[in-house]
Formats: C-alpha cells, structure tokens, sequence
C-alpha cells in the first residue's frame, strides 16, 4: 500500500468518509478528470487496506453526489460537472450529517424505503399514508366550484389565511382547546412544524425526550438540525410520565415530543389518567411539550380523551395536526398551536422559508371544514380502516398467529409487530424487497432496538395486496427463522 | 454605573447584544420573573452608559423574543413562558444572523416592509405582485371541476407530479430550453428554490456575485444561511460580464445569481449579445449560474431572447421559473431545472422539507399550462400591465419631472427610480408611511446604496391609488429636498 492510499485509522473521520474525501480530491484536482473509469471496488478494498463494504458506502456517497456514475458495461466512471463539484463541497448538515454511528445504518434504511416507494408497483404493508382511495380527490375538485367568489391567489398572511384560521379555531374547540386565530399559524405539513420547531426553538445539539420507538427517529430534518431524539420506555399507556423528570435531568432535554393518540409506530392511545399525569410532570419541570396530533381524528372505536393541550393552562403545549393522514397528504397543510410570541417566530422563519402555504389548499381545507364535507369524509373513512384493520388481523392471525405479536389500535394506521424468533429484520427487509413487498423495520423508529418489530399499516395496500403480503411476510419469517414447518 | 451593568466594549460581540443577553439572564435567572416592570430606556441608557439607540436595539431583540412585552400605561414587562425562552435561547442563525454591520438596519427595515403590507389599507407603491384583481381567482376555481377526475391527493413524487413536469418541459421548449421531465424539480415557490440551493449547494460563508442592486440583498434565507451577496455593477444592458473573471477571483465566489429579464429591483432586460458574453465568461471561469426568471413571461413590448439555460451547453446554468409573479403567488409554486444528480440533491432536501408541494396547486397549473388557458391570461395580463406602466410613467412625469430618472422597462413590474436631490430615503420612507404609502428604498437591494433610489411597482397599486401615491410622494420628496415649490 502506497502513501497515496494510506487512511489515518486514529482519526474521528470514519474510514469510509476519508476515502470519499480522497477521491473527491482526485476529481476535484483534475487527476480524474470526467470519464474516467475508477478502480474497481475489489481494488479500492485493496488499495485502501479495508473492507469492501467501507469503499461501498464511500462510492454511494460519491454517487448520491453525482461525481460518479456507474455504467453497464463500462463500469464506475467519473461524472462530474461544475455544479456536481460544488454540490459535493457542501457542509455536512444535510448530506453527512450523521458522519458515524447507530443512526447511519437507519437513514439508510430510510432512503431504501423512499426509493422503494416511488416504484408504484411495490407492495406497501407499512406506509404512513391513506390510500389514494380513500382520499376524496373528485369530490374535493368538484366541491370547489361553488366556493369560486372567495378564492384569493395572492400571498396569505404570515399565519396563514385568516378565514382557515378561524375555522380551526371552532374545530379545535370542539376537541376542548381554545385556540385564538392569532395562536394558530398554518403549515404546509405536519413535517414543516417539525422543521420549524427545529430551527426556531431548539438549539444545534438539543436532546428532545421522545417515545422509544418513535416517528421522531425517522425524520431526517430532526436530525440534520443536529437535534437528538432521546427515547422515554412506554407500557400500554404510553410513555412512563414519571420517567420525565430524571431523563429530562440526565439528557438536559430542551422539550418532550409526543403522539399521544394512535401513536406512531405503536398506534398505542394514551388514556386520559397518563395524560394528566404527564403534563402534570411536565408543568413541575418545566418541560415544553410538542404535541402532534396528527391522527386525531382517526379514532376507529370511540373519541379519544381530550389533547394534552385542552388541558394546559399555561401555555406550555405546543400542539401540530394535519391534513394528510385524514383528507390527503397532498394538500400539504397542517397547522401549530402556541402561545402567540411563539407563533410569531415561527410564522417569521416560515415567511422566509416559502412565503406560505398554497392558497388553493387552504381554501379548500377551509371549505371542507366549514361545509361539514370534512366530518362526512372522515365517518366514511374510519368505516373503511376499520374493515381494514379488521382484514389485517384476520390474517396476522392466521399466517402470523405464533409467529409474532401485536395488539389492535383504537386509530390512526399502525399495527407494531414483535416478531418472536431472533431474525435480522434487516434481512427480513431485503428478501421482502426482492419479492416487491415494502416493509418498514421497526429500527426506522427506534436506532437501538434489539428485537425483531416491524410497523404494519393497514391503510395503504388493498386487501388482495395485504392478503399476498402478509402470507408471504409470514413464509419469510419461516425461512429466516431456519423454520420449514411455515403455517399453512 | 456598577459593574453589574458593565459592558465588554472590546467584544466583537455588538453592545446591544450585550445587553439583550444580559437581560435574558435575568429573566431566565428568575432575577426578573414574570409581570416585572424593566426600567425605562432611558434608565437603562444611563445603567448601561450607551446611546438611546442601542438600548432601542436591545429591546426589540427581546420583544421579537417574545421575552418582553409593551402595555399602554404600564411600561414594559417582563411576559417569557417555557417556550419564549427555548425562544430566545436559539442559535444566532435566524435570529441574529447579522450580528452587526451593514445588513442590519437593512433587515429591519424589510421587516417594516412586511409588517406594513398586513394592514390591507397600505397604499403599496413597489410591492413585487400582482394586484389580487389581476389573477384569475374564480376561473381557476371553475375550470378546475372539469379535470377532477385526473386529481391525486397523495404524495407526489420526490421531483413533483409528473404530468406536470412533462407539461412545464413542453413549456420550457418553446424557451427555447430542452428539459427533461427527471430535470426538473417542482418547488414551492422561488423562494423556496433558492432556500434549497443556499442548503444544498452552497457552504456556510459562501460568496454570489450578482446585480448590484439584486433581489438577493432583500433574501432573508440567503442570508441566514449564511451566504454573501457581492454586488457587480450594471449597464444598461445588464450586469457587466468582462467584471465576472476578476470578480469572482477576489471573492472566491461559488456562483453567479442573475435576473437577465425585467430584473429586479432595475427593470433591465438583459440582450442577447450580453447573455452570450455573459454565459461565455462564465464557462471560461467555471462559474455556475443561477437564473432566475420569474418575470420572463411578463415581457410587454416584444418577447425577450432565449433565457441563458438555452443557450447552456454544459450544464453550466440553473433555472428558476415560477407562476407567482403571472399566475398567483397563492399558487406557491416554481421550478427549477438542472442536471440530473443537482435535481436529486435538492429533492432529497425538498422532501425532508416538507414532502412536496401542494397536489391542488400543481393540479392546477398542470391544468392550466396544458389547455392554453395560462396564455390567454398571459396576454389579458400584458394588457393591464401596459396600461399600468403607461399610467404611472404618465404620473412620475407630471409631478416629479424634474426631480427624478427612471427608464420604462420592457417587461416584469418594476421602475428603478432614481431621485436628484440627496435626501435621505428612510426619511423619506417613514413619512410616506405615516401618510399610509409604503415604499421600496433602493437600499434594501443594495445595502451599500449611497444615492436616493425607490423601486417602484406599477402591478399592485390601482390607478387611484398610483395617482395619490406618486402626488404624495412628490410632495414628500420636496420637502425633505427643503425646496417648497412644489411642481403642480
């Protein structure tokens, strides 16, 4: 091994970075000038001293920056244009941002699953979105037509249209918050709150307390925000409130996150007596809490108790809801309950971010809401989860009955999977793939976890596609386990 | 003064800085707790032994930090919760960006500017949109009925609907640019075209070179992201290209960003012979360019030449269109083409953003860019804005003949006014704002401004309201000029 190719194995920078690094250098130099055939992966193993997977993630790296290229038949070649050289020499927020560590292995993960997802072939068992049928497209554009007169297609205020902002206003109160219009500013997403809240509130390196597993672990922004999510145990419950106060202390948490209904990936509902108790914990340490409420409204059996922000007097709730997860995720709107100084900061960030959110959606979330189309919509869309969930344990039970574990939600999408015997779900994940059926492991949700969990949805795949998907996950399962006696 | 209230005056960190902190930590320290009065500004001058001025600074860094609050009768208070100081306790990135210099009362006074665009009573004299009545608000409403059926409400693709990228790359060829589909990413809005280049090409401390004056001066999020604008001077025809080379050598600058049609704030339209030595000194110096043409559309005598990206042979140029400034900006939408792997960069950025832009505006534009409805009302637009640009060259002659240079632009909305008398045009701004006229000072698009300019819009105003407004303005001129004979 020549000096040319000598990685520093003392330093922090992992191997594989190094070794993109000196590659960039060769491009960036002019020694590998575009169309260049590089070494082959076996090659670089060798030239380096290291694994062949090391040079795999630096070569990914290298692709996902565009520099290189790999070709059939002529193997990997140098890409690059001016553009593609500054796009590599970025800062490392958003391309790098987690340079080593349990959260790599996860985000790619995260990345495999959004590529899979743009295949619209793939088989979905546990997609966070409703299917496109249930989602009232036709209705929403015909509707639309009686309410022409009040369409505005300039820019809306900073918070949002007022006319929207005062329709939730009375839907909130309905759920017991008292929202002014002027505590409510209007988002294009539930994942733009969070960004928000990122950027606006919390500092480089905050810890966040968050249910272990969570949602929060999955969103990049989180992280490339340099936030950290730090896991609080749950029970049936939810997550233990009396744990607040001395992970809060050992973390120096800036805030606690939490879905308390229909829970996102457990679809655990938290009752009324641990809510009280966990805001009670929160006012005492003085903890702020983010609510996300985005599956609200999703209740399948009975309304769920009030949210944690119809019961906070002091302003300490921040509270995020949705469209997407009810009316259609294409909308791209939600909205942020908060005391009104908070409101104002973040309605400042998002001025500057995107002047807005699309006129057309707000007006016709607003008309929905206003005209009761909302309420009609959602009765007919929990009857159809309902059937669904249904479907689903129908055949977890007959595929999957020994095989695994789980309860039923009351709402929301989620079904949590405890696979019983000792399986890589990595594995699992990659068969699943091969077969076209998407799965997501439960270690998107939680980096840590040691035990085999996956999250099912049974909003997204059709019932002749859950049907096929579950037996086949359950054949899987078998194989993994080293197991041929397969149920059925 | 005791040494409690003593500042470091050999910090880099500005005075008024020292005294917002100084006070956060007594708010945070439970010093000042809640409801207290805080001293006058003119005790805290005295305390602190400083200018009026800075204290004034302080204090609205702590007011927009929600941490203090003003009442009629009762003084200031003292008005944090939890969350306001999580608030005030953020990272200077957003926040405090620009610590001190220039920038800053430039900011503040954009902050002014959008603050008084909510009072819908502001008579708007440079604001860059179209009048509300000047958008098809209630066609778009009806025509959108006979397409329902082609709708989704789910999630788009990571680049945006594909229909619609299909029907903007039909569109771009009559441009003259040849894009793909994959070439093209959708996004919310120019603004948000720029927010992703910044944070996904661009590192921290980057320079831009582009027009002096630019836009770019007036980007909250360029400068957030800590990107500097570098000012290179204009012709008439444009931006002085021979400058680009020795330019970009001195401030090691990362790319150009150019309006070359109905630039903003000048009106210039940049000819064709320039756009050529223009893209010609760039491939030599390998400076990527950003174009941004959100007004190309809006040409009003004869149709301007190819944009830059068509005459792009390289991959040199990005492209940043939009339907704000023609179609509405509630439509929050744009998009920018570029090489593939720079597309997939700032799409992965996109969808950790906020998954998207919304289905409904997309929809619609698809809709309206396919069944040549956007043209039509491109040429009743065109119409308005000729009438317009008439009407107040008209009114800028009659009453401020002689004490101001303007040139009628070709396109776009915007007249670069140029006023002969050396007065100062925050003065000037802040009367024509007590009369219920908001201005442009030039300033906000070139800090380093040292003649009286004013962008004037002739797309919001209505005719009445011009008439007023340039009367008024005349008559302010002249009496911050301290001559009283007034023309007319």
């Amino acid at each position: 091994m020549t000096e040319e190719w000598l990685l520093d194995r003392s330093s922090d920078t992992p191997l594989y970075q190094q070794i993109h690094d000196r590659i960039v250098g060769k491009i960036r130099s002019g020694a590998w000038p575009v169309g260049t055939k590089i070494p082959t992966q076996r090659e670089l193993a060798e030239r380096f001293g290291v694994n062949r997977s090391t040079i795999v993630y630096a070569l990914d790296e290298l692709s996902a920056d565009g520099l290189i290229q790999s070709k059939v038949g002529q193997g990997t070649v140098v890409a690059n244009n001016t553009w593609n050289v500054i796009a590599s020499a970025r800062t490392p927020d958003w391309g790098r941002y987690v340079a080593a560590g349990a959260h790599r292995p996860n985000q790619q993960l995260i990345q495999l699953i959004n590529k899979a997802e743009e295949n619209p072939a793939i088989l979905r068992l546990g997609t966070g979105e409703p299917a496109p049928e249930l989602l009232p497209a036709r209705a929403m554009m015909l509707s639309l037509q009686n309410s022409a007169a009040s369409l505005s297609l300039s820019y809306s205020e900073p918070r949002g249209s007022l006319r929207l902002r005062e329709t939730l206003s009375r839907y909130l109160l309905a759920k017991g918050i008292n929202a002014a219009p002027s505590s409510i500013l209007i988002v294009s997403g539930g994942l733009q709150a969070l960004q928000l809240i990122a950027l606006g509130l919390l500092h480089d390196g905050s810890a966040i307390l968050t249910e272990s597993p969570s949602y929060l672990n999955s969103v990049h922004v989180v992280q490339s925000a340099g936030i950290r999510p730090c896991g609080v145990p749950m029970d049936k419950d939810g997550l233990l409130a009396r744990r607040l106060g001395s992970m809060k202390r050992k973390t120096d948490a800036a805030m606690l996150y939490t879905i308390p209904a229909f829970h996102n990936p457990t679809g655990c509902l938290m009752p009324a007596a641990r809510r009280e108790e966990l805001l009670h914990v929160c006012m005492h340490e003085r903890l702020p809490v983010v609510e996300d409420d985005v599956y609200g409204d999703l209740w399948l059996d009975e309304e769920p108790p009030p949210p944690l922000k119809a019961m906070d007097r002091e302003g300490l709730v921040l509270y995020i809801g949705s469209m997407s997860k009810s009316l259609g995720p294409g909308l791209r709107l939600g909205w942020i309950v908060a005391p009104v100084p908070v409101i104002d900061r973040l309605a400042d960030i998002k001025m500057q971010t995107d002047y807005g959110t699309s006129a057309l959606s707000q007006h016709a979330v607003a008309e929905w809401l206003e005209t009761g189309r909302y309420d009609e919509h959602l009765s007919g869309l929990r009857a159809e989860l309902r059937r669904r969930r249904g479907y689903m344990d129908t055949l977890l039970n007959r595929y999957m009955g020994s095989r695994a574990e789980w309860s039923l939600p009351q709402g929301g999408f989620y079904i949590w999977l405890r696979i019983r015997s000792p399986i890589q779900v990595r594995r699992l994940f990659d068969l699943a793939l091969k077969e076209g059926i998407l799965l997501h492991p439960g270690s998107v949700y939680d980096p840590g976890l040691d035990e085999p969990y996956l999250r099912l949805s049974y909003a997204y795949a059709s019932f002749d596609q859950m049907e096929l998907g579950i037996r086949r996950l359950a054949a899987l399962i078998s194989q993994l386990s080293g197991d041929n006696t397969q149920e059925l």
